[in-house]
């Protein structure tokens, strides 16, 4: 089945909309802060968020109107993630989907709401109410990158990505725009992703899809193993498309689950490569293991390690951490049986084998090493399960922008 | 009951000696590398071990010689840690204690073996061999400073503690000697404590108190959240304080229990004080937790996050980043019951109060912040329950030691 990706984020599919503006919520910043997102029809939607105990006001209300499975529109604001605000926070995260459903004509639970930026600060929702006309009058079929923009924190570049399929003569659009986990301000990362599509399909299959998909991709992205209040993936599929509705896990369901796949892994590439000081993407590849979550545990472990991602950003081909990051996951494997190697556009090197040191020219992992895009590849010879677990290096830049307020 | 800490380290109970040489196993150094504590009368012996599922050859060869609950002598090398190094790794760290229990006329199960240093590399055992009789021949009251440094990788400073206490009108003299996490070359750090004591005391007893001890000391401290290959304490005692043996926990156990634990407590502090690139040490503490499981957990989540670390190095009081980091320790608690605390020897603030910001004066959490031990105290008003943890901030120079090799 082809897949082919387009020029575009979340308007490219039928009957999208989007918008972003500057209302003022970024202290002393013009940047823009306030997103719309809009399907002229109503849509089948979805979402997942953070299993973080402490979670933004926006999740709760989000979660709330997605109880009848359907919205039609999605605002965000960056600035502020109207977390651990109280009662307060969840009125004006309220307050935020009533305002602009009332602007749209819609019903406000048909409006879905996400925030990203300081933590425990009272929401401006003067601003965001002064904002909501202008942001929905520049809604446009052209607005994806101020939308995109909008929702930007220290994200160094803009995430968007779609792409198009066919179910029989039937073209399928997928659009995205997310934001990484990296913020200029000293608070935590949060991981937004915003899916549109013209699908047609069940809401209960589209969760499903949304489910399958955020636990392959999204979920195994590590930047620094914070996983934030205010993580949310969203999707809205609004059947502009015109495809026979997707009712069964048929292979057209299985064509939309591919596709969305894909370009779900391209975006959380995307937003580990940005994760904060990064200058290079990890991927961890767990191979050989006895299932799926055993890799994806040891694959974690071995991405989140302080000293694997330090070694990486020295370009060190320090197999012993890696050894070390798997052995403490609290997962059974057989040290004597792991082969460790590194690839990269540069090349490949094996460094371990049989859990053991192998004589390695230490010139070539230099060179391996030195690329802004390596796998750490981990076969445990264990069994045919595998993942994938993607990360970012730990530089000075990291503790830089967490740390350093001196600068 | 009175503890009082006397100058000193391994060698102050009666009936030890140490001793501490250079023999060469640190390539281009002359610093000293190996150790040795030797009990002049056979002594009760236990230890403890990483749970890491990779373990260096030592600690198989310790466990073994520690089945009887018998040892004599503890023979320590730093600049390999003899790991990752396959079968012959194992052989080697056998021949290391069969050669020191030769030159001392023992039964090579009567002594144990640690090591430190590079992982993968085949440990030069004719250095060892070598180095051995000097080592022996070294052995005096006054070689415990030797001995603590022969142990030493980044350490910045030596680790040794001295106390005695009384039990009845017999003096018991406990002494110690640790090393932290940190190695200058880019490897993992180990954390080794040897604890010696001249208490008669039974070795099943023994064994109990070390393990209730290492719960709650050294198995609370975080540096960068990896746990070595190489972990191990070990404790001798040789009853030559010549007390009625302890043989049931009645009051002489509780006695040096408590003596053992705040002992171990100082020397746990001192490790992550030293911790790779610390400025600051950190206590979290988390009281009124439903259990002190819960709550190590929970406190562990804290100091092992990145970006509390990294706040903590800039002194910025972002109390969300620690309410983020209890959120995704997998713990139940009431998020709207939370509250937080900083404190240091420049006075205490409250930043949080029941999950929600709280204002605060921000020069008077500037300077408490600044100093170099400070204590993340977080109330969770839901039982009686505690836990202190300890680790230390991130810092660029943690950066540097572990990845930039260019400087």
């Amino acid at each position: 089945m082809d897949i082919k990706y387009i020029n575009g984020g979340v308007t490219a599919p039928k009957g999208f909309l989007a918008s972003g503006i500057h209302c003022g919520l970024k202290p002393g910043s013009l940047k823009k802060d306030l997103a719309l997102i809009y399907s002229e029809v109503p849509a089948a939607a979805a979402g997942m968020y953070t299993k973080n105990k402490v979670k933004g006001a926006p999740i709760y209300i989000t979660k709330e109107h997605l109880t009848n499975k359907k919205a039609q529109a999605i605002i965000i604001n960056s600035g502020n993630a109207n977390t651990c605000t109280g009662d307060d926070g969840l009125q004006k995260a309220k307050k935020m989907a009533s305002l602009q459903a009332k602007e749209l004509k819609l019903k406000t639970d048909d409006v879905l709401v996400a925030s990203t930026g300081v933590i425990g600060v009272p929401l401006n929702i003067d601003a965001i109410k002064n904002g909501i006309p202008l942001l929905t009058e520049n809604l446009s079929m052209e607005g994806s990158n101020d939308a995109s923009e909008a929702i930007m924190t220290t994200d160094t570049f803009q995430k968007q990505l779609a792409l198009e399929f066919y179910i029989g003569d039937k073209k399928i659009t997928i659009g995205a725009m997310a934001k990484g986990s990296g913020m200029i301000e000293p608070n935590m990362g949060t991981m937004l992703s915003f899916i549109t599509t013209d699908l047609s399909i069940s809401p209960e299959l589209l969760h499903e899809a949304l489910k399958s998909t955020v636990n392959v991709t999204y979920n195994r992205v590590s930047v620094d193993g914070d996983t934030s209040t205010n993580d949310m993936v969203l999707i809205l599929a609004n059947g502009s498309a015109e495809n026979p509705t997707i009712t069964k896990k048929d292979e057209n369901y299985d064509a939309f689950l591919n596709a969305l796949t894909d370009l779900s892994t391209i975006m959380a590439k995307n937003i580990a490569k940005d994760g904060e000081g990064a200058t290079k993407l990890l991927e961890c590849q767990i191979i050989g293991a006895k299932s799926d979550k055993d890799a994806v545990v040891l694959g974690k472990s071995v991405i989140n390690s302080s000293l694997v991602k330090t070694a990486m950003f020295g370009s060190d081909a320090n197999w012993g951490r890696i050894l070390c990051a798997l052995g403490y996951a609290d997962i059974d494997f057989d040290t004597e049986k792991v082969d460790v190697t590194f690839e990269s556009s540069a090349g490949s090197i094996k460094v371990c084998e049989a859990g053991s040191s192998l004589p390695f020219d230490e010139g070539i992992a230099k060179k391996v090493l030195n690329e802004k895009e390596i796998v750490i590849k981990v076969n445990l010879f264990l069994g045919n399960h595998s993942a994938y677990v993607w990360g970012c290096d730990l530089s000075y830049e990291y503790v830089k922008i967490n740390g350093d307020y001196r600068s």
